[in-house]
């Protein structure tokens, strides 16, 4: 525990700093430092966040004796500050206000108490003093709820309950028949005051205390009872913040903007927090308190002129009307104005950052309450960012620190056309499972979805879930919607490969397939009907909401070139067609980390020779329906060795279990039957042979490759006939093939044997060559753990983090829906790890593979290819560990190319 | 390389000796190491294993090259002990055999070549010299034959192509209307001869070898030629012997047994190799080569007069008769047996061993042509093993690592009684998954078992596959039989655990439920109908066989004590019930290492309440039914507790996913709906509800305990108040309450506060308390990997190998057998990893886990109580990286123990 435990500020000097944000919380320590810069700010003290901790440890009045004699002498220098009035001096009141300061800011914790100090004598004094009676008994009566609602207790626990002083409002406005608070006379108000007291006797059983003294104490705990109520505790947890960190406690000599048409409150922005642009912008209202700006009972004015025109426009007011009625600041008070817009741009300057600030004018007085940076938008933060670079306000590797990369996702997908909003109704919540905004009409089943594309009609593909063989319909629509499944369930991993929005495991769905309808609550939606998902919030509504495509600024591409500049470990991207290959490339993506070749199968006529390979009874017959594919599956790579020319493309050989290329339903075996031209018996008996228990620990991967090698021999010869076809057209291809799921270096020996042997004899063929790499994907735990000697043969690594986290944990992705709500809830678990890297399971296992893998073949390529690859702390990580690349879904490129810059400039600080 | 290439032995001396078997080859050594004591054996010499391996890198003319020289000057120093006949003078010429000796006896390689050195020139002075023409042109026919197959590759591929020399036989024999080869003259002979030179010549296009030195050579190629040939590759690979090690080739003067009346050759034992009795035995034949005794073309005679007269009592021949017709070698050779008598104890003595050897008596001579460590049943390994100890020839560590582990499972478990096997038809063959043998009626319903059961029945459950449903129905038939599943499959497993004979994966059967049926290759058995299963080989017969159940002798238990004297790890046992307990103790069991709670609840009635608890709609509803199964698990804790007195037991908490306990079928799903009262609809809701994907690594283990707190909490209710129950009778409960597949630090500090809170509650209720221990299964990967962390909590890890297995490589065990036996097959896997430990990669885990664990909680007890814990060579892993103990099914923990021991013992040398 330090030494000083209350810290005073004021007069424009201060005991604390910008910098003791841990100890005097993000507001105390901007208090002390705007004083320190000259600022104006009412003087006060604070508390210290030790204290709060202290309280949790010896409790209420320990604690008050121990800050007791600080507080005092803090008081003494703040009613020496402002000249006159004293704390408890009914003759001359000093008023207060008490405000919680953690170090981060925390909704859901006790805010503020304005006005501590008045009693039935000092209202009487002020309203005497101020000549204005209705100001003291209507600040009385506000500070009488505020300390009733948060420090007495009375506030209801639940929303549906009513406030008891609301209610006594409520009962005097319609027994006097008004509408507006501001109608109550100041009699109104000074029974008002009678009336809060007399429920606050009923329901505590004791007076309101009219002690100033008592008042402060008792508000000053609980702003650090706050700390531990249940909604600060949530927020920390979803925010991780540590409970020890503990919140501080300002206090500070009331200033009043509610004191007549001289004064005023409001609150601004140094930039535009929607946009970025570089202009001051802000609200204020005349003769009010703070919280009269947010709640909305008035319309609050701009504060600069062109700012209250561009309202005016829009709201249709006439410039006559405007100026008369709703003049912004710079025109009603020109002068304070003058003061305000110099403090913002002094504020900016130090801060070297957007901020956002509360102020107060009282009597024509500016005074600051608050400084801190604004919350923006992603839009808004690469251009402040940016913008600030390029006015050396800030250097480059500090403009990169400053967007969040996450952020990023924001600026990437299609967004709702803010007008066009009120053209749907929300009708359920899913998960957020690809974000982005999307309209279309409702569809149910994949090949209809291909239909109605081809028709040119827009579409929802709405499910129950999806699988593999949706893929093309959820291709061609605009967004997908499935009533089961998590945020990385099939729908949602494919869409987020895709860029397309998906909203999943929206529970309250009911689909229909055979009627064509969905029901939610009762209400039914058919076949054909519009809907408008939101993949960035999971909402989802009925009607058709208007999107507008993301566009891309040149801010956004001076951001993309710094964090190349600083970043150290490359990025790929996963993509599976030309068209994703060159999304990615666009978003700046350093070759392909993963190309799913199962993908391919699945498009279009592909699937009929698959099938005619599953079904085939011996390798002859397998031979027979690979050579069918040969030339599908060599098309597909020219394509894709294209649109990523000159970068490297890793190819994963054929992965999941055959299982997912056949149909499961009556339906879709006859088709296949009859597709075929066998007996629907033999189609069945051979989707039941397939059938496995754990089919994500099955008969897949090299598994597959290893027990039947003329799939192997087929790919290698697509992938490498593919890439001599392109170089004889001068095109550089650079193909690395990968064998997924090894977990015996000899499973890896065989596949190679197999691929080189393959690729020899293509060679031999062209009578040319290429160069190409073989590796593996780490991605069962035996691989990892023996990594020394899969390293002897493979060229390179890459940890397919979906499935070592699910073998790593055991966790089925699937069907963690059943228990990840618990974990989360419980803290077991403090993510989802399929959503944010486990560093010290999943982690470790690639630590410790790269390394052993890199000591005996110190040249080996090592990577990430899972979902993993394009979230921000996971990007960091594999930094740290030394990865030589990041594979991410295209529209991810950029989040994990900033993120990487990040990662860099922190490893180097 | 070594300098010396070709080592002579004979006349009492040797240039190597009985400790160079890896450069001489078993046989090469024991030859020369009889020589030095003693022991008279026809001089010759040992071309070295290195020659094997030089012949595969730098071929045939160079090898000879190397070594000609060599083999010359060895070949001297035979002719020299033989005293006149020398190699390759037809005139006194001298004969050699020719075989192969690799470190290890290997069947499969080319063996042996009698009489080379044989030509038309040498045949007729042999003959002429002996007087005996008929033995001359046999001994060269036999050659020409020998060496024609082997050597010159007449032989064919397949058996089911004749041996042209045997068409050549068979011609002669049917041309001449005679039956027997002694009933060809001399002249038949000779033109045998001829008619098979022509034979080598027209396949070969060459003429027979004339030249002795071209025979010789060509003979040694052939050795080192046929140390690569399919079946010697195929035997190495099954007795992971490596290739590199190479074979010697022995050259040896020939010794005849055909050359008359005082002639002879034979076999012998130097005990009883079927039980083990101290007892010379074996078999001869006067007039003849070794191979005739094989041959079974005349019936070989009695060595010793006792065990003559017991071989005459067998069979029915008269005393009078059997000494006429069939004399012992003791009676008709009396001065050569005694020769023979004291050179078997000699080569027993000096080898402490019991001995297997082959001698010739040519013309009243013994001649010893072989010693070896003799092939012993489990009975006789024992038997002599203690026997020897007792007599003081060995030592008890010695007689410990005499006997296979792994063999003491062949006196465990009931076998068929050897008279009885004609009673049944072999039928089909499955996979050996618990052995043991077992007859009774066909059953294809568990509870049909159990009727059948209560009515004093002998059944054999016969399923397609079994499921924990089936339980029950397993524990009352005499034995399993399952057309689907490997070796790890739940009825493997399950059958295992409880040491009933089970054969899986017969996958020639076919069941037809309905007709209660069941199908092979066209013949159909019907409910009722006898079976017989040998689960030790997979047998399956039609009939009943009758069984003896196995008797454990004091020379078992003898084993049994050594075994604890030496071993350092505690051997546990799985085990469910009371029963299992007691018979595991019975084996020397020190404690249960793994306890399912589940299977208690699938017997009788527990079911309802289960599925009660499962269809409960919210916490009450679960904790109505736990309420219900409270006291029936606290009664089956009782009875194990009482069982294992003085003992741990490790209790696992519900570890599989609740769908186990439901019905999958309609007519299940009805009864349930019935049971149960509700609706057919609900029991379905609820079972597709709980449908996973990959129920493996779904909502099971610890997972449920943390979702559904209140089962932990019944769970250790029952525990605790079993164990406060039996203490009042003055019983001795030490449970240990194990949390399954943590995965998270923070599964295990969930669980371990409810158990802690719940055992405080009733040690209150009861005012009186036990100690207990909690700890956790480590068999999700990353619960290894963060060992350090989980041991912060658990006083105790129990590794569950088969799940840990199953997660680190990513293989379903239900699944495996789609690629297994390729993998298998390519050697990609050496073993099945769920029957041996793979030490490389979960072994790996295992040592890393254990070794954190114990940073952080020296004391920690780490145990493994997966299906390898009565594995040899995974027991003898644990002991090396020092675990406590190792759990196994209770018929396996002789083996534990055994292998334990051997584990210390080699340790410690």
């Amino acid at each position: 525990m330090s030494e000083k435990q209350v810290y005073f500020f004021g007069n424009k000097t201060a005991e604390g700093n910008g910098s003791m944000r841990e100890l005097l919380g993000g507001k105390g320590a901007n208090l002390a430092e705007m004083n320190l810069i000259g600022i104006p700010v009412p003087p006060g003290f604070t508390i210290t966040t030790e204290v709060c901790t202290l309280y949790y440890k010896v409790g209420r009045e320990a604690v008050i004796r121990q800050i007791r004699g600080d507080v005092q002498a803090a008081m003494g220098k703040v009613e020496a500050s402002v000249n006159g009035p004293k704390f408890g001096d009914n003759k001359n009141p000093l008023l207060v206000s008490v405000r919680s300061g953690a170090r981060a800011s925390m909704p859901g914790m006790m805010d503020t108490i304005l006005n501590l100090g008045l009693n039935d004598e000092a209202v009487e004094t002020i309203a005497t003093k101020s000549g204005n009676p209705r100001f003291a008994w209507d600040s009385y009566r506000r500070f009488v709820q505020m300390y009733g609602d948060v420090v007495l207790d009375l506030k209801p626990a639940s929303k549906e309950d009513h406030d008891p002083f609301e209610e006594i409002i409520d009962k005097m406005k319609k027994d006097k028949g008004i509408q507006l608070d501001t109608d109550l006379t100041p009699d109104d108000l000074k029974q008002l005051v009678a009336l809060f007291k007399k429920a606050v006797k009923d329901k505590t059983g004791k007076d309101f205390p009219i002690d100033p003294w008592e008042q402060l104490w008792g508000a000053v705990m609980a702003v650090f009872g706050s700390w531990m109520n249940d909604r600060a505790i949530l927020y920390r947890k979803l925010n991780n913040i540590p409970a020890e960190w503990g919140t501080a406690v300002n206090v500070q000599a009331m200033v009043f903007g509610n004191m007549g048409a001289n004064s005023a409150t409001g609150v601004a922005f140094t930039r535009d927090a929607a946009t970025g642009e570089a202009l001051f912008n802000g609200e204020y209202l005349i003769n009010a308190q703070g919280e009269d700006v947010v709640a909305g009972i008035r319309t609050p004015q701009q504060i600069t002129k062109i700012g209250s025109q561009r309202w005016a426009k829009l709201a249709n007011v006439p410039e006559e009307e405007r100026a008369a009625e709703y003049p912004s600041l710079e025109e009603s008070m020109p002068s304070v104005y003058q003061d305000l817009f110099s403090t913002q741009k002094h504020l900016e300057q130090h801060h070297k950052d957007m901020q956002d600030i509360e102020f107060t004018i009282q009597d024509g007085k500016l005074w600051m309450l608050q400084t801190r940076n604004g919350k923006r938008t992603g839009a808004a933060m690469v251009k402040i960012a940016i913008d600030m670079f390029r006015e050396g306000v800030i250097d480059e590797q500090t403009a990169l620190l400053r967007c969040e990369a996450q952020k990023l996702d924001e600026l990437l997908h299609p967004v709702f056309d803010a007008d066009a909003l009120s053209a749907g109704t929300l009708i359920a919540r899913g998960l957020p499972a690809s974000p982005g905004a999307a309209t279309g009409q409702i569809i149910f089943f994949a090949e209809d979805a291909e239909t109605w594309a081809a028709q040119g009609k827009k579409t929802i593909l709405v499910r129950t879930e999806t699988s593999p063989e949706d893929l093309k319909g959820m291709y061609v629509a605009e967004g997908i919607l499935t009533a089961r499944g998590g945020m990385t369930s099939h729908a949602a991993v494919v869409a987020r490969g895709m860029g397309k929005c998906c909203v999943s495991g929206a529970g309250s769905i009911v689909i229909d397939y055979k009627a064509r309808t969905l029901t939610i609550d009762g209400k039914t939606l058919k076949e054909g009907d519009w809907i408008s998902l939101n993949g960035s919030t999971g909402n989802v509504y009925s009607g058709q909401i208007k999107t507008r495509e993301a566009e891309l600024s040149g801010d956004f591409a001076e951001l993309m070139t710094l964090s190349e500049k600083y970043a150290r470990l490359q990025v790929r991207t996963n993509a599976d067609t030309p068209h994703d290959a060159q999304v990615a490339r666009n978003f700046g993506a350093q070759g392909i980390g993963l190309c799913r070749t199962e993908h391919m199968f699945f498009e279009g006529e592909k699937i009929i020779p698959m099938r005619e390979m599953i079904l085939a009874d011996d390798e002859a017959g397998r031979r027979k329906a690979l050579a069918k594919l040969l030339p599908l599956q060599r098309a597909d790579f020219e394509g894709i060795f294209e649109a990523m020319q000159e970068l490297p493309v890793t190819i994963r050989l054929l992965d999941p279990p055959l299982h997912e290329f056949v149909p499961h339903d009556l339906k879709g075996q006859e088709e296949m039957a009859k597709v075929m031209g066998i007996s629907l018996k033999k189609v069945q008996e051979k989707v039941e042979s397939l059938h496995e228990f754990n089919p994500m620990l099955g008969h897949r991967g090299c598994r597959l490759g290893n027990t039947y090698p003329e799939i192997t021999e087929m790919q290698t010869r697509a992938i490498i006939e593919a890439a001599l076809n392109l170089k004889k057209r001068g095109i550089t291809a650079i193909p690395e093939i990968m064998v997924p799921l090894v977990g015996i270096l000899y499973e890896l020996k065989y596949q190679e044997q197999i691929i080189r042997m393959t690729a020899q004899n293509v060679f031999d063929e062209y009578n040319d060559r290429i160069d190409f790499k073989i590796g593996t994907m780490i991605e069962v735990p035996r691989a990892a753990l023996t990594a020394n000697r899969i390293a002897e043969t493979a060229e390179f690594f890459s940890f397919g983090t979906n499935d070592l986290t699910q073998m790593t944990f055991g966790y089925s992705r699937d069907d963690i829906a059943k228990f990840l709500p618990v974990y989360l809830e419980k803290n077991i678990l403090k993510s989802d790890p399929f959503q944010i890297l486990d560093q010290k399971g999943v982690g470790q296992l690639i630590g410790m593979a790269t390394v052993n893998g890199r000591s005996v073949r110190p040249e080996l390529k090592v990577g990430i290819c899972g979902e993993h690859g394009g979230e921000p702390s996971s990007v960091e990580f594999c930094h740290h560990i030394g990865l030589n690349y990041v594979s991410c879904s295209p529209f991810r490129v950029p989040i994990a190319r900033l993120a990487a810059a990040h990662a860099a400039i922190k490893g180097n600080k």
